[in-house]
């Protein structure tokens, strides 16, 4: 007997968030009076869809009650519609309305994979797939893409190699957090074959679906024939309508079984938030152009940061074709050390600028140590500012 | 190659909500026109708490933003001058909001067992705790308590007659779900014996904890002495406050080490819902007697569900100390059959009633066939009615 019952071997492999560790020398700076740019989370300051507070300030209700665990009916129907402009029809049986993408991201690999079976992933990819895996007892099996080829989709060859009797599914994210990068037909085609020959399943992460620039369209794995069984796709209200806190997310496969699993690890957490689904339906049923003006500002937003990083001498950076974040290798050390070195030691006329390091992005350790994630979550005139002051402290860091 | 991918084992093991799996017959029975009295499942028809609706519809922002894993700071804020008030006194970083109730018996068991490992529990309990059970892959024993004996605590023999090296937990719920026991100070103090003596955690489900009636106190896991680092307290606003949609529950514990690690968890998930911590920080600061006059209601509906079930020919019923269940033996062979029948070829004067049969809250099989659980969340002239139409069903269906 001792004094305290241990822990389990998973909390402790549970890894603390690695773009929240920095939080502390933020608060210190900010203390000391100085203005913190945040540049290192995906939370949007774009207002939350007008449709979606407008139901929510009318909604009137005695009791706030549970809800069917698949989901509100006329948020299904919402979805249904919205996809449906998108040019994929399903029904309602289709779809489980989750607690954010986060959750939808959990339901989908506990649904298809045992412990220590694997899902092929490229990297650098969203930290929190991370914590999704180790909670599920799962691998993730990275496939390296760099800053000099534009962190492209991986070749057959490369995924092949990586392919074994434990590979349960390709996990791919396009538009991608953290790279910016958007995936052609060919790439969604190349994922989707693969899937074919080998039997995998394909978790494709497509929040971000909407926000591609310079007129590029985005390839859905929804629009590969033959995915059906499959395709499963995860969604969310998040990025799209800027309602991150309302946490409602969706995972949508027409693989019936896999739906019907699905739908009993939704029933074990009950239903989905109730408020957030008011949110989520009227922004779904909303008419108004407010998608398109996001991915304009956005647009406008990676135009303001590329300009500005891909002139700082010796950083590769490759233009972002979408989603609101830049991946880019800039010539320091070491970004871990950069990062934290902004917030304790630097300012530039009161303020400085806290970013995401690059080695939290990637699964094989060492990597992305010349990385660094800006997600572009000011105004343009915001970002000029604190591009100001990350070009700055590139140099001044350089000449200590 | 196969030209459908399989699903994982564990998302076979997972079980249907065996509460839900009546609700075809309920459907249909209202097709036909029948009345369907709903004692079945645990969602509260009393209003939700009029200061949390309040709050909601004064709710204004621009952005529905992230929030902080552990819980927005005025919701923690609240949950200890709540707590202060029942003579516990925490500090920030001994609570996690969570995406209600569920989440958090789902961190706690994650934080603190590995595969195969096992928790005690005595049966019948809450069904959900298998679904987590399942997900997080470890085993639930339980402990059989039965009708004749009230289903009290079991015994400290009956305990170590499971503990084995595998066990990390004991699991109780008191005031309980369903068979509405409150434990005894002694019965909390023998649960917490154990614990010291075979180096366990308790996990102590207390989102009933208000509602227990005659004068009767619960006693929290948090008022045994020398529990720090063992005591994990469930916590939901979901009954309290009649808030079941919200989703907003809460983990506790003064372990430091748990609750960093309930924290990683937390962050892979991001953050609890933002409009249900609106509704729950309101009702955690509120003033009025909405708690006691829930509590009165429902000691009433008690009065009334027990009255009538106890004069049964043939049941076996002991007196609901608490919660809003009444678990009760009847004369009938079989109540999965029974229920269903209800549904389907029952009906008086056009009403029928839809109640849970006890199977579904036993982990050993073929316990509870003659259990039923009647929830008592209609007012008392409907539940009058109900059991008006319950007790005629036993004895048609006993004369069929």
């Amino acid at each position: 007997m001792t004094s305290q019952p241990r822990l389990s071997e998973r909390a402790i492999r549970i890894p603390a968030s690695p773009i929240r560790k920095l939080v502390p020398f933020a608060l210190e700076a900010k203390k000391r009076g100085t203005h913190v740019y945040h540049l290192n989370i995906g939370q949007p300051d774009l207002a939350t869809i007008p449709a979606g507070l407008e139901a929510l300030h009318k909604y009137k209700t005695e009791v706030v009650s549970y809800g069917l665990s698949q989901g509100d009916q006329d948020l299904t129907a919402a979805l249904i519609k919205y996809y449906g402009k998108l040019g994929h029809q399903f029904k309602p049986s289709d779809i489980v309305v989750t607690t954010g993408g986060s959750e939808a991201i959990y339901f989908a690999m506990m649904a298809i994979s045992d412990r220590d079976e694997e899902f092929i992933i490229p990297e650098p990819f969203y930290t929190n797939y991370n914590g999704f895996a180790i909670t599920s007892g799962v691998n993730l099996v990275p496939i390296t893409t760099s800053p000099e080829d534009g962190y492209r989709c991986p070749t057959v060859e490369q995924f092949e190699e990586k392919i074994t009797e434990r590979t349960r599914g390709i996990i791919v994210n396009s538009p991608g957090n953290p790279t910016g990068a958007v995936y052609t037909r060919e790439e969604m085609e190349r994922v989707a074959a693969l899937a074919h020959k080998h039997n995998l399943y394909v978790i494709s992460d497509e929040v971000y679906r909407e926000f591609a620039f310079d007129g590029l369209k985005t390839t859905s794995i929804l629009d590969i024939e033959g995915m059906e069984e499959r395709a499963i796709v995860i969604d969310s209200i998040s990025k799209r309508y800027s309602a991150c806190g309302a946490r409602i997310g969706c995972v949508i496969s027409r693989n019936e079984k896999l739906m019907e699993a699905i739908l009993r690890y939704a029933q074990a957490r009950l239903c989905p938030p109730a408020l957030g689904q008011i949110i989520a339906t009227a922004a779904y049923n909303d008419e108004s152009n407010y998608i398109e003006e996001s991915r304009v500002e956005y647009q406008r937003r990676r135009d303001v940061v590329f300009g500005r990083i891909s002139k700082v001498e010796g950083a590769v950076a490759s233009k972002p074709e979408g989603a609101f974040y830049a991946m880019v290798k800039i010539p320091v050390d070491d970004v871990e050390k950069f990062a934290k070195w902004l917030l304790t030691d630097f300012q530039l006329d009161g303020r400085t600028v806290m970013i995401a390091p690059g080695p939290g992005f990637y699964a094989t350790p060492g990597l992305g140590i010349q990385e660094i994630r800006i997600a572009y979550v000011l105004n343009c005139d915001e970002l000029e500012q604190a591009m100001d002051v990350l070009v700055a402290g590139i140099s001044t860091y350089n000449k200590r």
